[in-house]
This record gives structure tokens, sequence and C-alpha cells, in this order.
């Protein structure tokens, strides 16, 4: 007698997805349409963070004097990588026939072009964010321990490359870089929240970020700390609706104190200091302070664990 | 002189070594035992992804009409090495000779039998869980964006296959399919839980899930929910009990936002939905909402930061 | 046309980097000084771990009989490899001319050097934390489970070797071995904090220790757990005051459940039991037990999510 | 001043392929024309060896039981692989548009699929290679070990698919696949060449088998043998003229002993045996034995030697 | 339609196998039996050659004060793993139960040890043999030049390792160590053969040493020299006789230049020299010069290429 | 008892290194210096390749519009791995304290900007080395072909980059990089050799070419043709004399047919054909024909094999 009953149990599973594909409606032409690749992926955001910091993200070595051959070589590859992986995911959802393809090659082109464009910026902005870090936190010791060391700036390198996909019409390859970054911060910043320039989440496990979200220059976070959204508005048909603002706005130079909980599309004017723990559900003003009620204190008692 | 003082360290820990194994009544034969290798186990549960999903999972490129020949061959290869496996643990929990090696392989072959029999219900389970997270979450593009992107069907993928190893006699194997979960995704889900069809984690950081609970149909969690023991019941001699009930039963259709932290062997009735950061400790009632008490709000203060 | 016009983009980031090694001062050489290797730490690390625990982190088969001669092998390995990255940071801190680099060289002997002598005493704290871990979870099965399974445990080797090397005077070298430790189980513990034997964190997810936090023996903490400072003291001028005990002092046998967040130079004494989620920013007595407040509990409402 | 000066030699190694291009007429759309991969062929035979022989030459630890799903997964993967450099082959000889890359497509299926029906053929006469060796060597243990150890059999393993790729009209994929076994083994048989069953080579190295070479069944030859091309005939203006026969006919049964050069469209009688170092340009006779002449013997003298 | 036939191809392949072991008479429980892994031996090979010379053929960057470390955990290693390679050899050769699985364990583990002991005398010889080329080429900077450079010094330390091999009963691996060298060198020589010290083969491309050769002290050979039989003896029935004497036996001091042929159980005296081309196959008495009869000589003709 | 006596081993292995080491005048200062690396030199020499042939030999998939991206880094990158490896050449040749050390450095970098210089008129070379070899194989199909798959063509681009090296003053990393070409060939020219443009080996196992000799343009090989010493000169002590000019002078557009061994300072005059398995010791004047004597062919006789 065999070991295992293979054969029985590949015919098994072959229904199981036979089902599935039935039910989801899914020809065999749409379920061969490559999915773009969270591998390929990887390894163009594992280049592109060398093309943005040749010297401390680059290949060990590299010496000032050969960056730029090192970031034209890379950004190249990069590059065509990428647009690779555009094309699949505007195929992916489109339907297309022979003739779609060339239009597709084209916009592919063109959102690699404004991508490759945009990266210079997107270099300042993460130097303002790794500053930001520097200044503030006082166990920072330079800027190159920032830059390499913390989680919070890796989470923010790959939310700057994935907004710049969002924006450009790419949501999957975006959120693909986005959740690259969450697993390896336990930080999930959806890559359509708007983030102005130096802004620092610190140690920073379990911070959630939504897809609405509009946040200011100069802002820090702590850990577990929420922006999301109160409710789900839908329909009249009680479908979701998609798209609509409902996540915070957080204006500039804002401080969210860990394990805050901000909820709904409020605001949380200039300057506020939201302390830790705190629920939010309303409006705080420029300048305001929120801190968790008294009675949020402990209190002494045949205490309760939660293990 | 040597630059280090190698021999004398090596002797030092051997020392270490040493003490521990008699403190722990460890003979050498019993610290020969092989261990279930977490490598192995990483390895086994990537092929068994591909098996389930071969076009998604499986090797880039497949095409449905190769599906079968990758599924069988795949199958095959990771059955026998999950035998190896299961062998290793059976073996580390008995102290046999000879004599007992046949009855663990027999007992090893027919436990991954019936393992390799259920995975066809669990590829059905998972496009359940795959489903309502597509239905679930505004964001979600795809069927396929949710299988391939979402950490909370990543962790349910594993957690499948964790549960049936558990329920197997097998725990752990369970236990290290759980930990590979958990160090990807942040959710951190007990095999021994009992979780229905149609389950739906969204972000996921922090989930706590413990050995007892009770998951129904079509339920769906935000981050950092803890499903916890209140206290662990201790016998006469004050050693903990184990495998007692005391972790939260959910009954289908419930809805617990982020944060919330349910504890003890209580029951959140069909329908319930509960609020963000809500602590909980006692029933809910069919269709019952519990939200955070009034008091929760933050109250502008001189701000208190949790750093 | 060409496809990409790289030749503007690699000008465009030329000048990116040129504006901010301005504003940092940062000349050529300072810029070529090279970092210590996440890389390379990563792999020291793993090393010794397999120095530390030959039979379980060490290579797959291996036997006790030669368990010696692969310790002796894999530490000089090790050491000669630490010896490299300690001279990294050394060199990166200082500005030293050839004069200087002979005094590096002998700093960073006589630093691995105390490192590979604390070894075997690192070990002893091992066991006695994966003992703890045995002991206060009614889930383990074995010591070697809570080795090879617990992500606390793993947290812990991490945190003792790069405590170590805080003390030696290496903060860089700490903290990557400590971001390690955190981006695989989503442990923040500072490499400055000190942790008494027979330390023990379950699920630990979200769990942040700050680097002046005392902890003393037989301490249990749960997932989500902060041990922060209350405030950052500034100086006269605004700048922000290192070094200054900040964060909370944990006597021995106290337990902290799940997502309480404990803040500032405070006191939880000898066997004090924090509850799950409790906000504490006062001294605890010795035996204290200390539990949400009443109205933490969740009110039937209706319900407001945090999605 | 920069340590080298690329950008100075870049552009004169620009030039020089710039010259190269001209001087070749080499268009830049001809250049970017994808030439066969061989890593990619390498691999592809490499899964072959599996499929012809899944015990022996497939993953270790294969068992019978399994040999059919392996050979059937691992068959259709390289078959696949092998129609992606099929098609490569036939785009670079071809100058096609994209009218004419279909007529390619179909014309490297249908090579492909002719391939994969010979292939249970070549396994047959593969058999007899690996029978012929073990009966005509007198060290040879075992037909096991025939077909892992003998240079000469992995040689004949590699004929056997390049010639079946040379008569499909696939010269080039021909060619690599029997450079691969130059390589690795020193024997140097030209796919084009038409061998019998039960060919075996001894020690192999130096031996050179020519396009037009035409060998019976159960011929044997040892090292350094070359049946070769005594001129290369040319035409009217001087060119090589290609395909004609030109290399020896060497029929059932013979043996050619090591050394021996066999040039010309001669033939070698059923059952001849011929002469270690023998130099022979004309036919010799069924039965035929030719030896070197007495003249070869050395002569004791004041030896030259040849270092 | 499905592009392949795979199914089909399949069952052919299957009938291909079910035929070959019929005629082989080889039963599933044989075909199942595992050979010795020419992979492993590899592996094993190269942690030797560290183990005889780790400075220059052990891990880069070794130092001499680490020496002994490295070798006695790459020796543990290499030799554990040789015991499951001779375990599989002996269980090849042998149809055991498992009455007969302990007296193959015992004998395997005898064999390594006698391996192991002799592994000092194997170095030293080497280190005669890395002399000899130093001082016989003219072109040799230093021994480590001759080390690490010579294919000669290449296939005698897989040579020294596989008579060693060969000695102890071990046919198959010492065959498959010899067929690695052959593969990386052109040079082949049968583990059987025996040489003595301060051995020396320059070039080496096509050298071929016979199973009985018996090579004396500080030998010399040059590229393309075949010390081989002259006749295959068969015994009444006509089947090749096994293990007589029929390869030459070769004195102290002899040199024998490129492309010469030695046949048959002849002597060639101490200090013999053999010139360039000879073909060779009586004695040559002590101080013997042989070079090519002056007929060799090329006269000047109307040439005919040997392409 | 152990399985195996390690230490012992170990103690005797440590004894014949000392030995060998005082035998050699060895102390450990010199022990320790680095030897050129033979993976690192294959690395480098793989590099430039693809620095040399952009498309054929460079990365897959890349396109000429890219290559001065690529052909600027991987030079540039080749080029200072390199400068390490000059280094270490010129420090083991040297005993030198830190005085000499910047004299190394300097001597190192104006080789290698040297060998930089020289990149562009090595590929002028080997263009027409592929040239010859396209016009001289009736079998060749194209020049790609002829690039990507002729051994001789691989030996050629090993050579000229070798005899760089060489004129250099860096016979070590010449050696080497020969010998990784002979490995792959069976192809073994001497990096001292002079070889002018369009020379052309064809097949190639077992050619060898000598220190001295002199190749002019358009030459053509064939497989086992040695161009050697007749003799070696010794001085008045006997030893050997280096440098002396010994092996043969090929003038232009010479052929010279497979096994032909030509021996000492001899003159094959301007287009000299030399037939197949010639022994030549004199000079043949230009346009000269030399053939093998008429008693070379093999006589009809009771033929004797060698096996």
């Amino acid at each position: 007698m065999a070991t295992f009953d293979i054969t029985g149990i590949v015919q098994s599973l072959h229904a199981a997805r036979h089902n599935w594909r039935q039910t989801q409606s899914r020809n065999s032409e749409a379920g061969n349409r490559a999915f773009p690749s969270r591998d390929a992926l990887a390894s163009i955001i594992d280049s592109l963070k060398g093309v943005l910091f040749p010297m401390r993200l680059g290949p060990p070595d590299l010496r000032q004097e050969s960056e730029d051959f090192h970031v034209a070589h890379a950004l190249d590859a990069a590059l065509h990588a990428l647009l690779h992986q555009v094309k699949r995911e505007l195929t992916y959802n489109a339907s297309v026939g022979d003739a779609g393809r060339q239009a597709i090659d084209e916009q592919a082109l063109a959102a690699v072009r404004r991508f490759a464009a945009a990266l210079p910026g997107i270099r300042t902005l993460l130097d303002s964010d790794v500053l930001a870090a520097y200044q503030g936190d006082p166990a920072a010791g330079s800027v190159d321990e920032v830059l390499l060391c913390y989680p919070g700036v890796l989470a923010m390198i790959h939310y700057r490359l994935a907004h710049t996909l969002y924006t450009l019409g790419l949501p999957l390859l975006a959120r693909i870089v986005a959740e690259l970054a969450h697993a390896a911060t336990g930080i999930d910043i959806h890559p359509g929240a708007r983030i102005g320039a130096g802004f620092f989440i610190d140690h920073g496990t379990g911070v959630v970020i939504g897809e609405t979200a509009v946040i200011g220059e100069r802002v820090r976070l702590y850990q577990a700390v929420t922006l999301g959204a109160k409710r789900f508005p839908t329909d009249a048909e009680g479908n979701l609706q998609k798209g609509l603002p409902r996540h915070p706005v957080v204006e500039d130079d804002v401080v969210i104190y860990a394990g805050a909980t901000i909820l709904g599309r409020i605001t949380l004017g200039r300057g506020a200091v939201i302390g830790g723990n705190v629920w939010l559900t309303h409006d705080v003003p420029a300048g305001g302070r929120v801190a968790q009620a008294a009675s949020r204190e402990g209190a002494l008692a045949n205490g309760i664990g939660a293990a």
C-alpha cells in the first residue's frame, strides 16, 4: 500500500479549487493572470533603498566616489523591474485583449517615469524624517543610527515609496510595499494616507494609520497609536462606501503618545498633544492637550489579569 | 598571547550546561533527542500553501493545466517531510527503546494520513476566510489581493493547519507553525482555539487568541484584540491546572473592534458588537453592543505622555 | 528615446545627497566611515545562540560528544567577527587618525574579551528565564519547547547579549541586536534596561521597556505592556536631557498583565500585581494589587468601532 | 582624484562595442535579441536527468511509490522552460515582426512536443549505454555506480538529449547542452553525430566526435580518441562547405583504444579493433585489427621531454 | 488541449523503468536503497581539505591561533557525515535485514576511525607532493601557489583520500572522490593505484593511471600520460578477470613526459626517463632513457589536418 | 566512548603542520599572510566578462540603452575588488612592515589603473578572436554562438585578462585566472605566452601553451596541441633556470592540427601547416607543411589496446 493517498487528495483539492472558481466566476484565462509578485517588489524596494541612501543602504564598502555609478545602475535595473510589475497590476485589473496591451504598456511606462522623477523629492522628505527622529529621541546617537536601526524610519521609507505608487493609480503595488514594512516593523500605514515632512514614529509596534488620514509636518507618534475610522458608511443597499474621508486630520507639530486611539474624520489642531491610551472621537483645538481622564488610573483592588 | 581565551570560556560554558542538565535530570540520551525543526516546518508549510493555492502561492508561472502535477508532487514531498517531523515530536515526548519505535512509526503515519485527508476541507474553510476579508474591508480590491497581502489571512492559513496538527495530538508542531505566523504578522492564535468559517482579522498586530477560545462563523476582529484568560486556576498544591476552559466563547457574526480585551470563559452572543478598547469580563447577550464608558473619553488636561 | 531619464534622476539624487551632507556638515571622510553592519551582527548573534545552547540552537544533528568542538570553533569565529564590528562602532564615533587607530584596537579587544568572559553567566541567566517561562505558562510542554518556540525567550537572548554590549560602551551594537529581536517578536527592550533572573514575557507583541527601567527577579509580563517615561526632562535651553532615570523600577516577583502602561520613575513593590490595561503613574507598595477602575468596564451602548 | 577613471574607460568600451556592431552590421534591435541561456539549459537538463532516472538522478530520498508524481511535475516544468528557450533560438535566428511571432510559437510548441515524446526512447537507449559500460569495464561494480560516476555516461545523457534537439532543428540548444557535458567531462561529442545503442566511452578526457560521424551499436571508445574530419572541403569561392559527410563511419561492435585518431569519411567495419594512438585515414574491413606500426615503439635514447 | 501530454509520457517513462528493473531483477526494496551521494562526498572532501590545510584551504581569514578549533570542529562534522555515507555503501552492497544493520554500523565505524587515524600521514604525504611540484616546475613561485593553483596537486589530495577509502573496502566512495577530481582537472587516477611520496603531475589534462599501477617516490608525469592495461585477461568463459595486476610499475625518480602511453604490467626502472608521446609496452631498465623513434618526426608533406 | 578520537587526531595534524612550517622556515606572521583568493578572482573575472560583453555576458535582460550604467557600476566594483587582491599578491611576496604598506598600496593602485586602461584594447582583441572562430569553424552559426558556447573563446577571455596581469607584475593573479579557464575547458595557456589577434582553438581539451611561447596573428590550433619546452636548462649548480625562451615561436597564419607536439624554441614560419599528431622539434619554413611520416599509419596487426 502506498504511504499516502496522493491521487485521492489531489482530486479533492482539484474539486475544491473548481468550486471556488465557479462561485467566483473565474475562468481559466483570468486565473492565469499574473498577480504582482511580493518577492519581486521586495527586491525592487531593497534596490531603491540603496538608490536613495547609497552609502548606508547600498552595497557594503561602496565609496562616495562610486556612488553615482551604483545609483545609475541600480536605478535603471529597479525601474525596469518595477515596470514589469506595474504592467502586471494594470493587466490584472483590466480584461484586455491584444489591443489593450499597448495601452497598458504606455500607461505603465508613464507611471514608472513619474515614479522615477519623484525619487529625489522622496529622498529629501526622508531626510526630514530621519532628522525628526534624531531630534525627537533622547536615545538617538546619530542620524546614521536612526536611518539604520529605527523601525519607524524603515516604515516611512516604505510608506513614501508606496504612497507615490498609490497616487499613480497602483494600489496593489502600494499595498504590497506597505505590507512588507508591516511585517518587519508591526507598523501598518495605509499607502493612501498623506503625511507631511519630519514625521517620526517611536517604537512603532501596533501603529495603524488609515487610508484617508491627513498628517501635517513634524508630527510625532508612539507605539500602538491608531488613526482609524469611527464607522464605515454604507449606501442605500448597505454596501460599504469606499474612498470617503473617514480618518483623522492631524495638523503640524502634533504629538500623540502610546496607545492613543483617534477615530473618525476629526481634526487635531496644530501643536496639540494627545496623552497615552486616550480614546478620542472629537476635534481638539490648536495647542490643546488631552489626557486620560482621572478614572483611568488603576485602583488598588483584587486585581484581575489579562493573560 | 592568544586573542581570546577560547579554551577557558568553552570550559565554563560546558560547566554551565552540565549544571542545567543536572538540575533538569536530563541524561545524555534524552539530550540528544531531536526536537522538531522550525526550519523544516517552515519549509513544509510553504509547500502546503502551494498545495492549497497552487496558482497564487505555488511556484511563479505555474499554469492551471499543470496544477495537479505540481500539487501531487509537492503534497507527496511535504507529507513525507511532515512524517519525519511527526516522528520527532512523538519520539521527543516518549522515552522509547527500539520496541517503541515501531509503535511511533505507525502512530505518526496514521496522524499524517489524517492530516492529509483534512487538506481539502481546510482549503474550503480558507476560501471562506478570504471571502470574509474581501467583503469586510472597504479597501480590499480583489480576493487575490486579500490572499496575497493580508496578514490576517496568512495567520489563518497557519492557524488552520496548526489546529489540525493540534487535534491530531501534535501540540509541538502546531505551536511551531503558529509561532511562524506570529513572527510574520504579530498575530498570536493558539492552535488549540476553535474558529469557524469566514473569520477575518484586520490589521492584526497584537491580536492574542487563547487556547480554549471558541469562535463561531463570520466573526470579525481588529488589531490588538485579546481573547484571554481571566485567571489561571490552581489545584490544591498551587499548581496550574491545564486544559480547563478559560477563554471566551464568541458566537456567530460577532464584531470586536481594535484593542478590546475580552477575558475569561464568558460568552459574546450571536451578532454582538464590542467597541474599541473595551475591557470586558462578563457575558454579552446576542445582538448586544458594548462601548467604552463615557469617562473613557480623553479630557483636556496638562497632558502626560507615554513614550 | 531612452526608457528612463536615468542620468537626470541620478543628478537630482546626487544634489539631494549633497544638500543633506552640507546641512549635516558631513565631509567625505566621515561619510565613508563604516557603520556596524546589521547583517554581520545578525550572523554573530545566530552563532552565539549556538554557542550558548549548542544542542538546541546549534547546527542540526550535533551530538553531545561533539558540543565542545562546535562551541570552540563557533565562539572563536564569532568573537573575531564581533571584534571587527566593535572597531567599526568605536571608529564611527571617534574622529581618529592613524595614531588613534591603535588605541581603538586595544579598546575593542578589551571589550570583546570582557564580553566573551560574560557568556557563561549569560547562559545561566537565560536558563533561569527559560525555567520561568516553563513554570509560568500552563501551555508550556517542556523547557525545549520554551527555548525554541517562545518569542519572549528569543527577545531575552537578544536582550542579555545586547545589555552586555551596552554596559561595555557599545550602544550602537547593542541597539542593532535589540532591534533584530524587535523585528522578529514585536518586543522592544532597550538594551540599557536592567533585568534580573527568571524574567518571562508571554505573547509579547507590543511590549516596550525603556532605557533606565530596573526589573528585579522572577518578574512576569504579558503582551503590550509599556514600562515607559512619563515626560522627557529638558535643560534650560530646552534640550532633552539624556541618561536621567525616567522609567519604572519593578521589584522582584511582580506580575504585570497585558496592555498595562506604567510610566515614570515609580516603583512597583515586591510581589505587586498590576491588572490588564491599567494606566499607572505612581508607586505601588509591595504586595499591592492594581486593577482597572470599575468605570473601565465597557457599557452596553450604541457601540462605536475602531477599525 | 578619483581612484579610477571609470567614465573614460566606459566611453572607450562603448566605442569598442560600437565599432564591433558597425562591422557586424548589427542594429540595436538585433543586439537586444535574447540568446538561449546556458544557465537555463543547465537547469532544464538537470531536471530531465531526474525525469529519466528519478530514483538515482532525481531528488534525494525520493521513493519508488512517489516516482510518477515527481516525474510528472518535473517534466511539466522542464518542458515549459524548454519551450521558452526554443522560442529564443527560433527568434534569434529569424528576423520576425509580430506577424512571425505566432508562427514561431507554433513551431516551438511542435518541436518540444516531439522532444517530449522522444524521452521514453532516450531512456531505453541510455539503459543500453549503462549496461555496456557495466559489462565493458572490469572495474565497474554495479549499474548504479556506472550511472552515477562515469563521465562517459554523463556525456551520453547530454548527447542523446542534444542530438534530439539537433534533429528537431535546434542546433544552438543542442550545442549548449553538449558543451555543458564537454566542460564537465572533457568529452566533446557534436550533437549532429549519430550513435547507436550500447555506446561506451571509458575515461573519456579528450575524446572528440565530429558532426557527421555515424556510430553503430555496442561500440567502445577510450580517452583521447578523435573521430575527425580529414580536410574541410571548400567551394569554388574558397568558402567552407557545410554539412558534407566528413567524419568516420564506425560499424557495430568496433573498439577504439586510447589516443587513436580516425580521420575522414572512412568506414571501420563491424567488429574492427583499432589500437591505441593509431593514426588512421583509410577504411578497415570488418573484423580488422589495426595497431601502431613497430617503429612507433619508443627507442632507448638520449630522451627528450615534452614538458 | 493541454500544452503537453504529460500523463502519456509519464506512463511511457514508467514502462521504460519497469522494463529496466525487470531485466535487472531489481525489486522495489533494492531500488530504494540509497546510493552514496556525490554532493555529500564533495562537501566532506571540501571540509577535509580545510582540516588538512586549515590556513590555505580552510575558511578565509582563519588565523593560526584558531586553527585547532576549526580543525576539531570541521573534522568532527566531516567524520560523522562520512560515517553516514560509509553506511550507505555498505548497505548498498549488502542485502541486509535488521540483523545485519548492526554489523554494518560497526564495520562502518571501524572504517571511519581508521580513515581518521590516517589523516596526519596523508597530510605529510601531500606536503611531499607539494614540495615536489615546487621543486619540479620552473614556473612555481611558492609552495602556497602550488597548493592553491596546481590541478595536479588537487588531483593528489583527492587521490590520497580516495586511496585510503579504497584500502578500507569502500571502492564506491573512493571512486566518487576520484571522479570529483577528474571532472575538475581532467586527471583520472584510479583510487586503487599505489603512489609514493613526492609525486608531481604537471598540466595534467588527459592523464590516466590505472587501478593496479604502482608508482614509487619522486615520480614526475606530464599531461596526457597513460599508465594503462595492455589487454584484459578473460577466464575460460570469456568473462573479464578482475583485480589481476595489469598496469605498469614505475620505480622511484622516474620522469614520464607528455603524451607517453605505458601499457601492461611492465616495469620502468629507477630513474628512467620516458620521452613525450612514446608508446611503450616493455620494461625499461633503471636509468634508461626512451625517446620517440626518429621516424616519429614529422616530415614536410602535403599535410593532413585532424580537425 | 566517544565516536572518534578527535582530540588525538587534531594533535597529530597540529604536529604535522608544525613540522612542515619548521622545514619551510615559515613563521606565524608569514603563515598568516593572505594569499589571493581564487573565489574572489572568479567573481572579478565574471564581472569583467560582463564589462567587456555586457549584452551577452552581463546580466540577463540588460538592454542596450542601459549598457553603460551596468558597465560603469560593474567596472568600478570589479576594479576595487581587484585592487584588494593585487595588494594581497604584493604583500604576500614582500616582507613588509607598516612602512612598506604604503608603497604597496601605491604600486597596487598603479597596476590596477593600467589594467583598467587596457580593457578596451582587450575587448577589440577578443572581437578578433571571436571572428576568427566564426570564420574558421564550418559549424559556427553566429558570432554570438561562438562567444557563448566555444571553450576556446572562454579560454582566450581568461588568457587576455591574465596576460595583462602577468605583464603588470602580478603572476599569481594571472595564474589563478588562467587555471580557472583550465578547469573549465581543459585548455592550459600560461599567462606569460604572447598571442596575437585572431587566435582560435577548436575543441581545445588538452591544449598546453608554455610561458615563453610567442604566437602571431590569425593562428589556429586544435585539441591536444602542445607548445612546450624541449628541455629545462639548468645552471652550474643544477638549478632550473627561469625565464629563458624555451617554447616555440609561431608566426602569423599558422595552423596546427590536433595532437601535434611542438617543442623547444623553434620557429614555425608564416602560414605553415602542421598535421595532426606530429612530433616536431625543429624549425619549419614559411608556408611549410608538416605531416605525420608514413610509418605513423596504423598497420593491420594483432592489435593491442590502451585501456
